[in-house]
């Protein structure tokens, strides 16, 4: 395993969260570094859905990602292995990384030369999506194992989201996943959200999410 | 869909949580009500692994059911379709309940007439763990899609659980799912966890699993 930098980031000093995720969007602006904050519930496959995203995307930008985990560095170190720019961003337990702690983060990662960076998100439906973390565009993550009725349950994340990537389409046999529900369901709570249907393991579905994602982080750094 | 009655709780007005909880347990005690506390990811199968645990018990204990969402009654309309009795609490956006918020649910469901209480908290790998709710025991699920190197990233939960259910085994060989992995992770963090491989939709294991809450239930309440 490669040998992975851990930034143990502290709970943030500012009061005004929102205001402090705006600034560092307008530095981000001016860097031409786009961030995208990728949400989801534990295990549902966003190291994988990364590790095709950054295949997909490595020719065309210069990435990097920060992994953020209450604990261990696996994420981190699959990732590395790709030979892209990484670290592993600690919590303290927290469940959550606000703008201040993503900045932290950011900072060591050092985003001069990188034009699109990916937070992966502690994995949790709830708190990451109270806290504007500075991010250009939000993405979350559902997968077929969970079942489609979660925008009922957790509406927040499916409202602050631009995307939701459905993944582990491969497994839908073996589960009681409807597809069109999941649709009604998360359009109910966001009507704007651009829905991808993905397997990360086989890498069906997953042009249509990099052809999105590459037009955004064009959009935002050529702009 | 069976009507539920659906309560707002409120965050706890106890500054000292864990004397609240205390206090919940001796009045439990007294009652001779035993109350679960069982927690997961979302989608992890929490509402699957209950209705087969109701399935087993029913005949023995008077049950009751209190699931704690977000948002929705979906879980509690499945719970009450089993006829025991059942609430749905909302916890107005709170990752988490805590002792205070447990009781207020307790008190609209009634436990004088109650032998065991099963409290579906919040699907969440972090907070909910930082929470005595005031239970007897702690019981997580970790389900096969989710993967094994969950003790490794969200150590408290699996600190603080007396019991681990590992669900869906019936999709593991579509899955990269180590069992001997899962247990070498999950002693690291706590070496007294029980452990129960079940499938809630077949019912593989179930057994195993009820017939250490029943001797649990049985002591507690006899004693």
């Amino acid at each position: 395993m490669d040998k992975v930098k851990i930034i143990e980031v502290k709970e943030s000093i500012f009061a005004d969260n929102n205001k402090e995720a705006e600034l560092l969007r307008t530095r981000l602006k001016e860097e031409k570094t786009f961030l995208l904050n990728l949400m989801s519930s534990p295990g549902s496959g966003k190291t994988t859905v990364l590790m095709r995203t950054i295949e997909a995307l490595r020719d065309e930008f210069r990435i990097g990602v920060m992994e953020a985990d209450i604990d261990s560095a696996v994420d981190a170190e699959k990732i590395a292995s790709t030979g892209v720019k990484s670290i592993q961003l600690h919590t303290g337990g927290m469940c959550h990384l606000d703008a201040g702690m993503t900045e932290q983060g950011l900072k060591e990662l050092g985003t001069e030369d990188l034009d699109l960076v990916i937070l992966e998100n502690v994995g949790n439906l709830v708190c990451p999506a109270e806290f504007d973390t500075g991010a250009v565009k939000n993405a979350m993550i559902l997968s077929v194992p969970e079942g489609h009725d979660k925008p009922l349950k957790y509406p927040l994340i499916f409202t602050v989201c631009d995307v939701l990537i459905i993944n582990k389409i491969d497994v839908m046999p073996y589960f009681d996943f409807d597809l069109d529900k999941v649709r009604e369901y998360a359009y109910m709570r966001n009507p704007r959200l651009k829905i991808f249907p993905v397997s990360a393991k086989t890498g069906e579905g997953i042009d249509a999410w990099t052809d999105w994602l590459r037009q955004q982080v064009n959009e935002w750094n050529q702009a």
